[in-house]
């Protein structure tokens, strides 16, 4: 799914990852992270490691299985990335207003 | 911001692509995208011509522009990329679920 923009290339990854995992587990959804697919998502795609103990992974499991099928769909999945990017975007500001005081 | 996980590569081109544009206009406000910053991202990073058309433009602003200040800021940039994202993952839902009948 290449593309030639890099937000639509961005957004082609994020769909692509996630049913890259989401079809991992044979017997489960292919459409929706089970728990295992979830962690190792998490662990590779994300580099979020806490996820191994799993009294976290289950605190994140219920925080993002907004209608409690005990799976993860993908607008659960993307409203996840949307508040990281959010997280990031608020450190950058930060770091870019500090510089701007700085110079 | 080289990230070494698909995920975490996509929310850093978002967050970074995202200030390259916020950044172009000098007077406008360094952390938000004004409606000619908006057209250019649309053009060059998703593919989207139909904002040549200064109505098909205006209306797009007026729907993204949740807090009405006439920009665009990350969170409401976001929530554009998460609704596009969806609407790509309905497509290949479906092509997936069209390819599963087949076989």
């Amino acid at each position: 799914m290449a593309c030639k923009s890099r937000v639509s290339d961005a957004i082609a990854t994020l769909v692509g990852v996630f049913h890259e995992y989401a079809s991992k587990d044979c017997e489960e959804d292919h459409f929706k992270l089970s728990k295992s697919e979830l962690k190792e998502l998490m662990q590779k795609e994300l580099d979020m490691d806490n996820v191994k103990d799993p009294a976290k992974l289950d605190e994140l499991m219920k925080e993002l299985d907004e209608d409690g099928d005990g799976q993860v769909d993908f607008l659960e999945f993307v409203g996840l990335v949307a508040g990281m990017a959010c997280v990031c975007n608020d450190f950058i500001e930060l770091m870019l207003s500090e510089q701007a005081k700085s110079e």
